[in-house]
């Protein structure tokens, strides 16, 4: 018997065991205390406010995912539409479903993270960590119990490899409504950020958090419906997308390694899911150590279970050691992208300290080193991947078996998905946190603590973001594998004249590889217009995305200056400003600006596809991928610098607070946000969402005989 | 006999009559009045400027040129190395020596041009554009006397096609020592330029081009160094790589269309040649109609004049009236690329307005809706050259013909080379003109006539940026195929069995096209890194050229501050500043800054293409291309758009000069300054360079026999 039948097992129990935890983590954080009525009053305007748009959010995505879903039941070919948009609906659902556990955590967590901090540091970074943990677990056993449970009901089985393919309408729908909640939190939150420091830092002077700001509860709200509920809804895409790819990239692994290779993604999640929960149990929290340290014991949990689990897959059930490796290697891409990227926005460093001081000659110069530092980040990083590209690639011999290495090594990646996702969702957390504290009037020894969490929050922001661009630019080249391979054996090459594909060598008895390599021809001008249209997409939707919180910002500007000039007491501090008008701008503009980007995402490969055929539409995919990439960590290290380079400034260099260098800090600030928070992660998304459309069309393309030889 | 013999004296007469004309126009220019001795004092102090410049730029190349030389003397195989070293040599010495001829009448003709302006701006119009006019035919006739020369020398003849690939060279060294000249003198001109900007305009609110700014005279240098001289160097290289690139296709043709193929760019060039000859000519000024009608007329006369010679030459040289489409195709796309220009930068229209009103609520709205409008540009522009790219293509009947179309096509946009590059040096000619007047106090009357000159350089420029735009995506079509047609035919690919490498169709008997596609098949991980590598490098590009600004604005702004602090009586008037410290710091600056970049922008392709084979640096190169075009086209409209909104707002709109629109509105454009002036034009020049080296380099890597197959 095949030695993955012996462990598959593991992976629905992994599933239970990580909602599981969900659960009972759940009940645990629901019992913290929730602190004075004033915090509790704070914390519910958050609840509500998040809680409206997300609700509201999914009210808008709904009937464009009936639409979708009912336009994939009728044009998909006959034998496959109703997995396939039925597929698409759990995916939809099913992200949805895990966004919503996670955001609705964090808006009650932050409270009781601020109660916490009255009496215990430790028990405050506690409170804070299980709260973004049920967000990790629910992304990771929700992944798992959809991909599975549609395994079993599709029959995926090795007398029906094929039916492997039926999984990409749950990618589809994953991806699908991802990017909606990422532009639509991204639009939020950045419009409302901006507003808030313009008005109230600059023209008011008055501190972050203050509570006669209008806009105030908006940018909490917003760190809620943007970075936890937008990162969440990423990840889970990301998730099922790579595990969907690896597993239709392992079906031309299957004469080698058997049925395992095409489990083997699921049982790599199921390690993942497991190491997560271990990871979140053991952030304990100290008051003799810092809040990073209790994090890093999490971190190395996790990685030595998963490690260990590692080597038992890949010597056990592959019985192939060098698969471990690609595993370690992808490990240590990771590792070293996140060490890249603290170089690059990490605030006592040369990047972020050239920014700062830039900003001491005019706010020109602090933005032209800023532009130009992020770009260079994104030289350093992408050529770092592609580096490891080819290593993975050599490491298992070239040839496809190198294909199955870069898919080792992106799922190397992969696996520390749950306990990543705690940490990022933890920064959002403790952020409300202090938020909460200083709108309750809290003493200092809180907001103390409150800062500690806060600093570390920007850590573990700078290892997440790290982490998602590695395994963005990884994971492209798996999905892109998926989608060549796919396309090659709907055009008839299949077994080992697939290695004679994607290698200088090999046989091509009856001249199929020649056809379909003439079809995949950089020299064709058809293919070379694809690509050129896809290198554009990216700057498209980052224009489109722009524009949006350009517009967000706009309004709420005006609102909060007309509430500063038309309510009488409100700047001495005698009368509230009116919170909800801001959260309903933020709300309206969001809901409303994150529709057609997404659709034109969806809209360009389907045209490309039809009017240029599918090979083309590979050339269009990588263009897009390339581009995306580069400009996504561009605009992710830009905004992560320019953050601190005003950071920087604050703790008393070039002059400090009030100091022209501060001014021009705080420009560069503020431009860069809607870069890193709203275009480069909904980029990411973007790259995914159109490459397993591509996947999940090919079968319709096959079957209009498009172009196709 | 063939036809093209028939009409090749047409080659050296035209290249003979434009050197001539440029010589005529030059005594013509010299009788003019210099106007007072204020004025020529001011002049005087531009010319050293700008010649020291020059010359310190000329002096710092020249070891660079020698020793590239020499190492292509050493590794190319050796039936060719003299031919292509020296080859590179006359390229580079044509290239300074057009860009020398072009800057210096530059520098002689603004001061003329002001003192025609205190009689008749007509005049003044007139003597502008002559004197733009010397750079447009500097630039035709020496590409033309080179490559032509270079032919007989080398004896490329029907006997001896493959002599046509000795011409590389010449594109290399062109190439080379213009990214030198545009990157020195975008740097330089940028850094002049923000200084005098931000410490002039902001700090101490003085107008523009007031005496008492000591970067004043830098500034005026600068618009010489950078953008006369850089842009002359970026056609003459633009012109050499596509004809040459041209001539390579060409060669594939010679079965179908005999010699002619080969001949045919050289030909186009001629009737450039003789119709910016025409053009120049023709405009004449008039006290009654605008500046822009007068150069309209010009433009149209050459129009005429080359779409009546393309007819012929299609008709009777070709014999394939289809050519003659492709080439009116690329005159159309010329024409709408500047549409779209227009759209994006003018200052009355949606994306210019909606930046300006940005400034309104924040720097950081205006400088968001600059990057979106920016970046929505470039998906417009590269859509539009994507599809005429499909349109040429099946223009002629697509497959391997169809290439053939792609480069008529380009060649049609070339061949307004000699007029557009006269009215782009009419810009800054005129500029300075203003400038010169305003420094020797001359009355309203001049400057009135000056900012009307000054409005149509404006028009101009985005003209010429517009056709520079189109040129650029056109023409890394042409010399990717160029490109792939040399390692084809290298490969033993030939004759007929071409047709098999561009199109689904074809035959193959002996298998070598297989082996060839699988060599330049996307689906392998070596060509997929090799395309993250290249898409990386424009950015790396980018963030050099922008830390290069930056650190010279940066030495500039502080030394201008400096003459202000120290200096007694000079805000009062009494004591001029000391212009040439910063004269010194741009040019110090510059001539450090420059080397590294270029450098890299060799080093890549040769790292590639040892490491990773002659196919993946296929796939490096279009890399490089579809993200270095769109990020300069995003980078060219995003900085003219900001541009035109500060301009925008200082007409009186959104509150006007002074208003909080307006302080945005001078960040937004200082920040665009390098990204339109330095890295877009270096860009544009980065893709051909890498282009054409790679070309160059394919002997020697046959010659190593790497990874070839």
């Amino acid at each position: 018997m095949d030695s993955a039948r012996f462990v598959e097992p593991l992976i629905p129990l992994a599933s239970l065991l990580a909602l599981g935890s969900l659960v009972a983590f759940y009940f645990w954080l629901r019992r913290q205390d929730a602190g004075t009525a004033r915090m509790r009053e704070v914390a519910e305007s958050i609840q509500i406010g998040a809680n409206a748009f997300l609700r509201r959010e999914l009210i808008s995505i709904t009937p464009f995912v009936l639409l979708v879903a009912l336009l994939l039941l009728i044009v998909m070919p006959g034998e496959s539409n109703w997995e396939v948009a039925g597929g698409f609906v759990v995916g939809s659902v099913l992200s949805m479903l895990a966004v919503y556990l996670g955001m609705n955590a964090a808006v009650h967590v932050n409270v009781r993270t601020a109660a916490a901090a009255r009496s215990s540091a430790a028990r405050a970074l506690m409170v804070a960590f299980r709260g973004g943990g049920i967000m990790g677990l629910s992304i990771t056993g929700l992944t798992l119990l959809g991909l599975y449970g549609l395994s079993l009901l599709f029959g995926v089985s090795p007398a029906t490899p094929g039916h492997v393919h039926l999984l990409v309408g749950f990618g589809f729908g994953a991806s699908f409504s991802a990017l909606f909640a990422q532009l639509g939190g991204g639009i939020f939150t950045k419009g409302a950020d901006i507003a808030a420091d313009l008005v109230g830092k600059i023209e008011q002077g008055i501190p972050e958090d203050d509570p006669r700001n209008a806009a105030v509860i908006a940018d909490q709200v917003g760190d809620n419906v943007g970075d936890v509920a937008g990162r969440g809804a990423d990840l889970f895409e990301s998730g099922a997308d790579i595990l969907i790819g690896a597993m239709i990239v392992g079906l031309a692994f299957t004469p080698r390694y058997g049925w395992a290779a095409v489990l083997f993604p699921l049982l790599s999640e199921a390690v993942g899911a497991i190491g997560a929960v271990l990871g979140v149990l053991a952030v304990r929290g100290s008051e003799r150590r810092s809040p990073l340290f209790s994090m890093n014991v999490g971190f190395l949990a996790t990685g030595a279970f998963c490690l260990l689990s590692y080597y038992l897959l890949a010597t056990c059930v592959m019985r192939d050691v060098r698969i471990f490796y690609c595993l370690v290697l992808g490990l240590l891409t990771a590792l070293a992208v996140t060490l890249l990227v603290q170089y690059y926005t990490g605030i006592t460093l040369r990047p972020v300290r050239e920014i700062a001081r830039g900003g001491m000659r005019g706010v020109a110069t602090n933005l032209i080193y800023g532009f130009a530092w992020g770009m260079e980040s994104a030289v350093a990083l992408k050529i770092l991947v592609a580096v490891v590209n080819v290593i993975a690639f050599y490491l298992m011999g070239g040839g496809l078996a190198g294909v199955l290495g870069i898919t080792a090594a992106t799922l190397g990646i992969l696996v520390m998905k749950g306990i990543i996702m705690a940490a990022d969702a933890f920064g959002p957390i403790a952020d409300n946190a202090s938020g909460i504290a200083e709108m309750a009037g809290l003493g200092p020894q809180v907001r103390h603590a409150g800062d500690a969490l806060d600093a570390a929050g920007n850590i573990t922001k700078a290892i997440t973001k790290g982490y998602s661009m590695s395994a963005a630019l990884m994971s492209s080249v798996v999905i892109l594998f998926a989608y060549l391979l796919s396309a090659a054996q709907l055009a008839g090459v299949s077994g080992e004249h697939l290695s004679s594909f994607v290698t200088f060598g090999g046989a091509d008895p009856e001249g199929m590889v020649l056809r379909l390599l003439r079809s995949l021809n950089l020299a064709h001008p058809l293919n070379i217009a694809a690509l050129m249209i896809g290198s554009t997409i990216p700057f498209l939707f980052t224009s489109q995305a722009m524009k949006a919180v350009g517009r967000t910002a706009y309004r709420m500007v005006e609102e909060v200056r007309r509430q500063f000039r038309e309510i009488p007491g409100l700047l001495a501090g005698r009368v509230p400003p009116e919170y909800s008008t801001c959260v309903d701008i933020g709300t309206a503009h969001a809901l409303r600006e994150m529709i057609l980007p997404t659709l034109v995402g969806v809209a360009f490969p389907v045209a490309v596809g039809f009017l240029m055929g599918p090979w083309a539409l590979a050339f269009y995919l990588i263009g897009v991928k390339v581009v995306g990439a580069t400009l996504a960590i561009f605009m992710f290290n830009a905004g992560g610098a320019w953050d601190n380079a005003k950071k920087y400034v604050e703790e008393g260099n070039f002059g400090g607070i009030g100091s022209e260098a501060h001014q021009a800090g705080i420009i560069g600030d503020t431009f860069g946000d809607p870069l890193k928070d709203t275009a480069g992660p909904s980029l990411h998304i973007l790259i995914k969402l159109q490459n397993i459309l591509g996947i999940t069309l090919l079968p319709l393309f096959y079957a209009l005989g498009l172009k196709w030889d």
